[in-house]
C-alpha cells in the first residue's frame, strides 16, 4: 500500500516517504482516528474484503464529516495474518479507496505489518473550509435535534446475521456497508448546527455524549423516527421491538445535529426532538434503558 | 485516552470529540502512520509499557522529522487484550506523552478496542515551517552522505536480549528506548538536505529507497562510521561482526540525509558516502548482502 502513489488536490506527496504532505488551505486540519479488529468489529464470514474496506472508510470519513468538514485524505495501517490472501487485502483496498473517491478524499500512507489478528487503523484528515468545527459541546437549551442518513438498518441487519439468517437483503447490505450522509455535515455546519455527531453507538447514547458534553436534556420523540417497512418486517421476525434497532443501532453512522430552530434545520434533516435545560436522554419523555449494544449479538450486553 | 482533555499550542480540540482539530499554520501537514504490534515489533517480556509507549511515539515522530518537519500532533489507537492491567495502558500512554511532549507535540485523539493482540496504530502530524519537504528523492550525483544519530545500538541490544542477556545495559536500553534526534530534520532541511529518511529498517536497506527513489547510486564508507567499543563488545561476546549492527540494524532511527557538499553538512552530522550516478548501495565499493532483518532473531531472515 505505501508502494502506490497515488493523488488528489489535497495530497502534495503521497505514499512512499516517510511521511505524505496533504494540502491544509484552511491553516487547520481535521483528524480522527479509529480501529477495526477483526472478531470486534467485523467477522469475515458475515463482510467480505470489500465490505470490510467500505466500513472502514466509511466510519471514519463520518467523523470528518460530523465535525461540519470536508475528508480530504486518509492513512492507513493494516495488521494481517500470515495467511491473509493477496486478494483479500486488494478487494480491501479498491473499495476502501472508491469510498474515500465519493467525498474525493485519497489515501495518501500506510503502514502494512504481521499480526494474528487482521487490523485495520484508519486515520482521515479533513478541511473545515474556514467554518468552525461542529462539536457535541454547542448544543442550547431550545434548539431542535435533527437527524439525516439511515438509522436502525445496520442493527436489524446485524440481528438477522446473527440468528444465522441471510435476509432481507436490504438490511444484511445496511450493516456491512454503511453509506453516511457525508455532505450533509458541512450543509449543517454551513445551516448554523450547533452540535453535531454521527451515530456509531446508538442514537440514545451518541446523543447522551452530546447532553453530557453540552450540559443540556436532550428529549427525543419516538413518534418523529420513522420505522421502515423493512425493519417491522424484521422485527417482528425476530420477536424484537423495531424501534430498538433506531435507539441503540450503531453503524449506520446518520448524523444527528442539534439547530438554534426547526426553520434552521437543512432540507432532508428530520426533527426528532428537542434539547431543553436538565441533564442526559429521555425518549418521550423517559430515561430509556440502555445496556449497550454488543455488535456481535445484536441484543443487550452487561 | 479519547476523554482526556489535553492540548498544545496546535491543537485546537483535543480528545473527546468526533475528531481533533490541529492549527496547520503553513497551509500544509505532514502525516504519517505506524502499527507496533506485540509479538512482530515489542515483546512485554523485553519491554516496558513505558518504553514501548516511548518507542512508538519515537518511531513516528521521527518520520515527521524526516520529512524536515516539526511533529505537532499524534492519534493514538490502542488495541488491547482484555486481560491487560490498567497499569500498562497508564504507563504506556504517560511515556507516550513524555517523548511527545520533548518536541511540543500533543496527543489529540485516539481510539481503544478490544483485540487478542496488543497493537498500537500511531499517525503523527507536522509542520513544515513554510519549507519544502524533504523527500528521499532528491539525491544527486556528486552529493554527499551524513548522518546523525546513534547507529547499530538498538540492533546490539536486540541481539544481546535474542540471546538471553541483558547487558551490558546501555545497548539494551537503546533498544527499548530509541532517541532519534528529532530536532536534526528541520536543521537538515534548513542547510539544503537534498534527501533525507530516518533508519528503522538498517542503514543499507533505507539508503536503498534513497537510492531508488533518486535514481542514483549510494556509497557507504565504513571506516567513516565509528563503531563504539560497547558494540565492539557485544561484537565480540556475540561473535557477530558488529559492523552488521551498523549496517543493517533497524530501530535506533537515526537521520541520514544528502547534501550537496560537504560544506552544507550542519555540526552533529557525520559523512559517511557519497552519491553517484548508478544504482543501489554499495558498501566500500562492493554490494552488501542484505538478507533482511528479523526483529526478534537479531540476525538474518529469509
Amino acid at each position: 500500500m505505501t508502494e502506490r502513489l497515488r493523488g488528489g488536490p489535497s495530497c502534495l506527496l503521497g505514499p512512499g516517504d516517510d511521511a505524505a504532505v496533504v494540502r491544509t488551505p484552511d491553516g487547520r486540519v481535521v483528524a480522527s482516528t479509529d480501529l477495526l479488529v477483526e472478531g470486534s468489529h467485523f467477522r469475515r464470514d458475515w463482510s467480505s474484503a470489500a465490505d470490510v474496506g467500505v466500513k472502514a472508510a466509511a466510519q471514519n470519513l463520518v467523523d470528518i464529516a460530523a465535525m461540519g468538514a470536508v475528508p480530504t485524505a486518509l492513512l492507513v495501517g493494516l495488521a494481517c495474518p500470515a495467511d491473509l490472501p493477496a486478494a483479500w487485502a486488494r478487494e480491501f483496498t479498491a473499495a476502501f479507496d472508491t469510498e474515500c473517491a465519493l467525498v474525493g478524499a485519497v489515501l495518501v500512507g500506510g503502514d502494512v505489518s504481521r499480526s494474528p489478528t487482521l487490523t485495520i487503523a484508519v486515520t482521515a484528515l479533513g478541511d473545515l473550509e474556514g467554518r468552525s468545527p461542529v462539536t457535541r459541546a454547542g448544543a442550547e437549551p431550545g434548539d431542535v435535534v435533527a437527524l439525516t442518513g439511515r438509522l436502525g438498518w445496520s442493527a436489524a441487519g446485524l440481528a438477522v446475521l446473527s440468528r444465522g439468517f441471510r435476509s432481507p437483503a436490504q438490511v444484511v447490505a445496511a450493516y456491512r456497508r454503511p453509506a453516511p450522509p457525508y455532505a450533509e455535515g458541512p450543509i449543517a455546519a454551513t445551516c448554523g448546527a450547533t452540535s453535531m455527531c454521527d451515530v456509531s453507538d446508538g442514537l440514545v447514547q451518541d446523543l447522551g455524549h452530546v447532553a453530557r458534553a453540552s450540559a443540556v436534556q436532550i428529549c427525543i420523540d419516538t413518534p418523529r423516527l420513522e420505522v421502515a417497512p423493512r425493519l417491522q418486517d424484521v422485527g417482528r421476525a425476530l420477536n424484537v421491538d423495531p424501534m430498538r434497532f433506531l435507539l441503540t443501532g450503531g453503524e449506520d453512522h446518520p448524523l444527528v445535529a442539534t439547530f438554534p430552530s426547526a426553520k434552521s434545520v437543512p432540507r432532508g434533516w428530520t426533527v426528532i426532538g428537542r434539547v431543553r435545560e436538565g441533564e442526559g436522554v429521555l425518549v418521550d419523555g423517559a430515561a430509556y434503558p440502555l445496556p449497550g449494544w454488543d455488535s456481535f449479538s445484536g441484543g443487550a450486553r452487561g
